[in-house]
């Protein structure tokens, strides 16, 4: 299916960056549930660029409204359509650049698929902008999946070079919690300043960085998931590949346990008092496709924002000319900083569609 | 959709390591395909073991039998059901070990996801075995991908730290044509001994290794796919993830290109006597989700081996006792080794199925 | 899918019949289609109860909004949402009847499964009026079938005991074309004045009537479908039976092939100057779930509108005990008059993702 | 998707009539079920000929054999795929007809559908002996939905004109219960003489004859099912469209309601001292696509089967030409006498499946 996500609980993203608004269709959600305003939008604004001047000048409003599926502030059962109305378009930045393809946006791409006929402003469907949906879809989620008493953490784990620290430096789920809290979702709250310095000199380069994100899933009870093409691993790899930008993800150690001894990387089992327990957590709490009860982690590599202030070659789609770009508008220097509100909100959806 | 791979041919994968066979269904074929029993016996050769002593010391003569579909030695169109018989089971080598689940394998959690009621003879539906069905039902996508110009390359990247050259060291499709015909499906052909001295090395210790397999695909065009949750990213991911032993998967430069510029990490277009086309490809040939002409590359972090010789501690699952387990038998020192046929079979059939 | 109807082009609905909007969204459309809103407008109108004082007295405006997936007048290929906006919503009407179901309504039925949370307005999401998203939707579809010859003809069969002339009496595609203009989608022109009778009797006795819609296909050619669970029944059928208050579907002959023998069922091979053809066309155009070039006909049985002002029995949700209820508010007397247009819609919308 | 059928528990259907087997999968099953093989054989003989010298002259041993899913009697929670060889394969009678479509039978459908590779002989995939599979798979269905206290009953409704009692004569779950112990799945006990003479007027006559398969379905609880797509109407008739022959299927009155006013048509609620029940059950079941507490009952028409002995007039296809064909071989004269243990199947894997 290519634009549903989900068997049980079903998600469909649908938007342009400058049409009337962005949105998307939940439907399979139990009903009754009490949708959590405050939640919703607090979780939109880390995503939103508002917070910090340091991710981008753009302001996006980001209120969510409901067209269907909520009645008496309780999600009904039915389909839940949400809306978040676009603004502040200023269109005509575009016109320009509409036949010069930003290198490594989807611009060319969505030119060859569509035959031309995509929106072509400000990356259309291929905004980034569309993760809004996902953060307000995965809120929903998350309000259900807390009740089943799990819990999701995602943080910057790099931006570029410069290192947060990882779940397997040891840092306690008190830790990833109140990372959520601190401005660039990091744990290290002394990161701060070097994080915007960098931003500082990739905005005055007018040049872009990438980075890291890393999620800790915690609370999920063990023999979830199923063999081949039920995995978790399969599951979540298809919906995180989903977000905008990302190049790369692994499981547990991921890349690290592919140059490991067995006797190194397994994880043995031991006994606790509350019964069979692994004495660490090396394989990201999956084997075999399905959870072993340990945390679930997973980190993803984000690539540098494609939009650059830079002048780059590009080519002319209307001449067939070699044509120079320089992306004008006021884009993110590193995208990333906006990441983690939109892994967490997806990590939420496939794991309220896998219960 | 938990056991099914594809929308329009769909793949199904059935059997356990002990039972009467393994095997799997194929619908949606076209009709009238020639079956290229020499390629898919080729194919068989590359996962077996049979070819090396350096990867197993087990016979596996992996013939695939049509139970249907195929009538006068051509697709019918109708599903094509396949088996492989398995021969020369020594069950009782899993008898005393069936309630002593080894660490990271998915002995424990197939044990509470099915409530014990799983084939754990030599890991059942979860056995590594399986993979020969993928194997088998990917060479028949691959003749019908061959004929639509589509070539698939997956080697050997490393064995632990034994690195063999990668698409980005500009290795080209003449060397990874002759990779497919080494032993270990390396590049490099002075790495055989190499490979044999760690493989020893590992027997010797009654170890296991990890390592990487990197792939790359030529000849489909620009504008395949769709955004978010039908990208090539997402659909690669789900199938390559449900390979058992993936830790890892990155496009592209993947994880370097997080700590990667924009003004570096793009990839420039440019004009050839073609027409359009990228100056390098450093996005692995993908952008928003959909092929922009370049060759699509990705690469895979496998787990080691979890089933060593050297004692480990578990738990005894009948009587909740803390335990040591000595895995007896003949195992991969580095199924790694075996994979490359997996994945491009696998590749193949989420391309014959985005066709 | 519980709510998604469809494998390439995707549909889904949503609203409530008292909340801001209904709508709808398509994926996997072609980009490029020029949008014809005349044609939309057109199809909605006979959905619309506006045309004739004999189907209901609510006025409904039925504009159809584009939220996304439409650009410069065509698709863009990416997801289109659109929206009709709820008007005239006399949401009072329902309060005293909120625990009170509707005999042989979904009110019960939503009650139970939605555990009360169901917005009950008006039928909520269980609406005929969700049937306008139907349309607007098939509209599209109708656009691309008729680009590829396809034509579909849906008219009034029956309205009680009222009976209209149908396939199987011999006429031909110039009579189904002209039925879909007149006002009541009827062959025969000369059944206006019996149906308005009718309607009158139902309406001064508070009560209502079921009947028959008949649909022909033109412009398939053989060989369109698969076996089992992809046949064109199936599809048909799961498409079919989600339009409210369908009770019977039967295609070809239908029920009346139950009684008959194969040597007056069986549809002889002929040979025309075109090619092979069939002599009659019994079978409805699908043989072995697949077309055999003939037009598809079928034929399905609508319930009589459940909501009548008759005093009927039901029970207080609220308290348990029995009530009596007259249904007020404006009615139709037999929504099988809306119907034409829905069932119409619904079939593009398969046809277009049989393709 | 084409080929399979369901969401949680899948199913999906291979063979040939004159390849080596026929077979399923059914993958999504609960693990720990202990197959109860003798109900398994005797479903499997109710739909076998062997029962009766009324249904075919055919010997059809129909023995089931697992290949994967079951271990120590019972399933595993993996993919179970089970075969049922093909035995007494008289190919050489079809080899005459290879090019001689029979009318009405899926022959020219699928040679233009599959371009002539699809397997001829005795209809192929086609054959109405791949039923075989799904009473196979709903025989697994079926125990699990019994210990959830679901009851499916279906019986001969109409042999042509001739017809047994029907749930809206007033039989009850006694009744029902009995007809699946009679020859021929009729209620009336004193039907069988009058069946038999009709076979063998219609064996006589070299002729067939259609009929009409009733099903009642006790236990289900009120609110199972969703609006529009996942309606159990929807997916029943998705589901019962797939069984060969199918032509007409109607739930509760059916066709009938289409001619009844509302005021008679609609059920009216009652108290018990069990609760909320309906006074009568017309709408068979389902409101809104939604149970309602009330047996779900429907009815479905099957056509007469296509090979008859008397001489048809059909089309050669190597030639072009007009021809003649008299159907050879052993073929049921009412193949609608071995559906009810299908149609029964069927119903009890959707089910299975909307738990």
């Amino acid at each position: 299916m290519s634009n549903v996500l989900g068997n049980h609980v079903q998600f469909e993203i649908f938007g342009e960056s400058h049409g009337p608004c962005i949105g998307g269709i939940l439907s399979g959600l139990d009903a009754g549930v009490c949708i959590d305003l405050v939640l919703l939008q607090k979780n939109m604004a880390k995503r939103s660029p508002g917070s910090s001047p340091y991710v981008t000048s753009r302001h996006e409003a980001d209120q969510v409204e409901f067209l269907s599926g909520v009645f008496e502030g309780k999600t009904t059962g039915a389909p839940l359509c949400f809306i978040i109305r676009n603004q502040e378009q200023v269109s005509k930045d575009y016109a320009a650049t509409r036949y010069l393809p930003r290198p490594s946006h989807a611009d060319y791409t969505a030119f060859v698929r569509y035959g031309g006929h995509q929106d072509h402003r400000g990356g259309g469907h291929f905004s980034g902008r569309l993760t809004a949906a996902v953060v307000a879809a995965g809120s929903i989620a998350e309000q259900i999946n807390t009740a089943r008493g799990i819990r999701v953490y995602s943080h910057l784990l790099k931006l570029g070079d410069l290192c947060d620290r990882s779940y397997y430096d040891g840092i306690d789920e008190t830790a990833l919690k109140a990372s959520w809290e601190n401005p660039y979702q990091a744990v290290d709250p002394n990161l701060s300043a070097e994080i915007e310095t960098v931003i500082d000199k990739m905005r005055c380069e007018q040049d872009s960085l990438g980075g890291q994100v890393e999620t800790v899933v915690y609370g999920l009870d063990a023999g979830i998931g199923s063999p081949f093409f039920g995995s978790v691993e399969s599951r979540l790899a298809a919906a995180l590949y989903a977000i905008p930008g990302v190049k790369g993800l692994e499981f547990g150690r991921g890349f690290e346990l592919s140059v490991m001894r067995g006797s190194t990387a397994n994880d043995p089992f031991c006994i606790t008092p509350d019964g069979i327990d692994l004495a660490k957590n090396d394989s990201g709490g999956i084997n075999g496709g399905i959870t072993n009860g340990a945390p679930i982690v997973f980190n993803m590599a984000f690539r540098p924002t494609p939009s650059i202030g830079k002048e780059q070659y590009t080519v002319d789609l209307e001449t067939g000319q070699a044509a120079k770009l320089s992306v004008a508008g006021r884009h993110d220097p590193a995208f990333v900083l906006r990441t983690p509100a939109v892994v967490r909100a997806m990590t939420h959806l496939v794991l309220l569609d896998m219960r």
